[in-house]
């Protein structure tokens, strides 16, 4: 199976690494300090409860594990973790930090149009950050 | 622990019954069929990813049953699972059942405003199913 990343998804972030059998991209909106984590399945399965036994609990695993990477290493003020796909119908987790602060709270980073690009330092840290956590590809 | 449901989870939704450790609630809007999950743990307990493993594990287990349950009871056309809790921080799960025809789509249920409460025997037909797939209290 070759497995082809939505160019939605791409477009709007930037490749992190890997985690499992997952790519882990950042949504280039310094707004939020937002995941994606995308398994490298099958092109027709996009429900998260669809995914196999190993596999789901593994996806679990790795969206707590980045979820309590970003909450501690960012300082956010909350982690939304979702899958919805209404748009983008390929399988991807949001792993969304949220900061109090930020131009959609209380509400969901889904509904907001705000965007600021991250500079390439404040990429290079954060590449950095996660490269030291999780190891590189 | 005497655990409390918050009030505004109380006050939009019935109570479905449990599964394990949580209990399961529908959000009274006949648009979705959409449950939440609520894990009784303390109170400052707010992200997912705190959860202790094996209730970790469980709690994702219940959402992908859950998830799994709505897809084919209701035929939905896609299921929003998701963590939030920016305005409510008591712990809890969305699985959300979506319609490409619901007044939401494809944005996602949280900025929607509009709201139809079910009649009592959409709520029964629910209830009922529900007991029949995960047993009553």
């Amino acid at each position: 199976m070759a497995f082809e990343l939505d160019p939605r998804l791409a477009r709007s972030s930037v490749e992190l690494g890997r985690l499992g059998r997952c790519r882990v991209l950042l949504k280039d909106n310094a707004h939020f300090r937002w995941l994606l984590l995308v398994p490298e399945v099958e092109e027709g399965l996009t429900e998260l409860h669809d995914l196999p036994d190993d596999l789901f609990r593994e996806v679990c695993g790795s969206a707590r594990e980045l979820s309590a990477w970003v909450k501690q290493s960012f300082a956010v003020d909350k982690v939304n973790v979702a899958a919805i796909g209404n748009i983008v119908s390929q399988l991807h987790i949001h792993v969304a930090g949220r900061f109090q602060s930020d131009p959609a709270w209380p509400g969901t980073v889904w509904a907001c149009e705000e965007r600021r690009p991250f500079t390439p330092e404040e990429l290079a840290t954060i590449q950095a950050a996660f490269i030291a956590r999780f190891g590189s590809v």
